[in-house]
């Protein structure tokens, strides 16, 4: 949680006249997001959230993001869009940073899912694959597999520091993945970050979905074996098979898996779960004890991954 | 900024339902504050503010503040109030902190205060004490004279790591004050930290005011001297006196100021940056480097007190 930039009253004013919202109701900033400063913003012509882009992000990947959930909204997926200045710009700079003001999305995020839960996020996913098909900007996946190694670099040596075996089990998992993962998969843009910070709910259905950082192109598969490790899994790490059923119905009612895809679930899932454990391990190992953000504990995704180790085949996790 | 403490979506929606508040459509945790955290609550009937009382804040206190507000509101002045639920209660528990839901105030605080502003707090200060007339829960002001010493003798022997010469120029001031300190002002109370922080606008009209939480019983007059240093000090830490004449005109067009609180203005104002001094550097020294929110710098007030030491009468503040 975290505002890293302070926008003065005077610099707001400013700002939102030139977008002809008219005046400034409302302004806090939002103790939410990892990346970026949001705040909350109401005029007397709506509610919107302002998103200033600190340093994690990629200037140059804004328009794919931004153009992005202009298209998925374009093609039914609920999800904030930018709103665009008097002059049709959609990123702006604000206070010395790119700025964009989004539309606001009611509803609220679930904190311990419930299978309910489960099967509308993977309709949901299934929505957002077919809804991105079309999105002509492209951007490659720089946490898949070619990211991990150069990543673990990183912290390689110190990963014992964390918990003792965990430097083997991320060597082991790498050379393993390296020679057997699939390249074949329907792909396209996926969300690769959908955990339920992510989603927002009405009364059990969703009402959006929101963060789009992360987004690029991958196999859809990948992105459902992302949502597998951060929806299925109990507080005491045990996987909830009913949960996983749940996510995969949801998702096979909007997009069928193929074979392939199938084959390919206990791969995925390994791959997801070693994706956010080479993240977290390396955040906390390189996040100061000043900083305004927590580091995720990394072990959660060390125990998610000997658990996908002892995974045959995709009816261990409930696919039928 | 802060939030403390993370509330589960499952208990926030049983909490509002014992308000009859509705089904929640939004729930942010809020980037402000200090001593609690706060959370903007929107509902199907209204926009709300949630607060959980972190432990700064003594739980025998929520009856004077909670009381306080509704005294205020009630007597014409614009602030928060606490939502009562379904029994009647203004205080509940939540997360297992005490937490209370208020109403929501539109507006946004000033960062650069222009003259206009000054005038318009000093209005709503002298507003404020009027309409505190008459309320009878009485809460005294930990952080006035008597709690000055105690407080400075926390850090003394740090207080040269801060600033060289910090030490003398504290221990002199509070020798000084100790002798002089003016006991029969008019007196009520007062709200001790009206920070541009705590001052909602509209078009440049005050829309209200916020943050109770230091609020006690104390001489009025102290409180305007605590806006005189928060409102009328420059970016170069110079008196404006422009503004100081603003901010007592617009006082005074409310309550008149008696001859013996004009006469002690100086004294009221070296002890309300005193105040601030003792409060910041106790922070500054205290404050964890893994803390959520960053100290304030205690050397502005150090600047302002060297500042009121020169000031022989209300006139040099402008106070004719």
């Amino acid at each position: 949680m975290a505002v890293y930039t302070e926008v003065p009253d005077d610099a707001l004013a400013t700002f939102v006249e030139s977008y002809g919202l008219g005046e400034v109701i409302a302004f806090k900033g939002i103790a939410e997001g990892v990346e970026n400063s949001n705040f909350y913003l109401a005029t007397d012509q709506g509610q919107y959230i302002l998103t200033l882009y600190e340093k994690r992000v990629a200037v140059d990947d804004l328009p794919f993001f931004v153009g992005l959930v202009e298209h998925l909204a374009g093609h039914g997926l609920q999800c904030p869009v930018p709103v665009r200045d008097n002059e049709e710009r959609a990123i702006r700079e604000l206070c010395g940073r790119p700025a964009a003001i989004f539309t606001f999305l009611d509803g609220i995020s679930v904190r311990r899912p419930k299978t309910k839960h489960c099967e509308q996020v993977g309709r949901t996913l299934g929505q957002l694959h077919l809804a991105s098909d079309g999105y002509e900007l492209v951007r490659p996946n720089a946490l898949g597999l070619l990211g991990w190694a150069p990543l673990f670099a990183h912290f390689e040596t110190e990963a014992d520091g964390i918990s003792p075996g965990l430097e083997q089990l991320i060597a082991g998992e790498l050379d393993y993945l390296k020679a057997a993962w699939p390249t074949d998969l329907p792909s396209g843009v996926i969300h690769a970050d959908l955990f339920p910070d992510n989603i927002f709910f009405r009364r059990d259905e969703v009402s959006g979905v929101i963060d789009f950082y992360f987004a690029c192109n991958d196999a859809f598969g990948y992105d459902l074996a992302i949502c597998l490790n951060a929806w299925c899994f109990e507080a005491d790490h045990s996987y909830n098979i009913t949960k996983g059923r749940a996510l995969f119905r949801g998702y096979e009612s909007v997009r069928r898996l193929s074979v392939a895809e199938r084959a390919a679930m206990p791969l995925l899932a390994r791959g997801a779960a070693l994706r956010f454990l080479l993240t977290r391990s390396y955040d906390w190992i390189n996040t100061s004890s000043t900083a305004l953000v927590k580091p995720k504990d990394p072990l959660e995704y060390a125990r998610r991954l000997r658990f996908h180790q002892t995974i045959e085949n995709a009816s261990g996790f409930g696919l039928a």
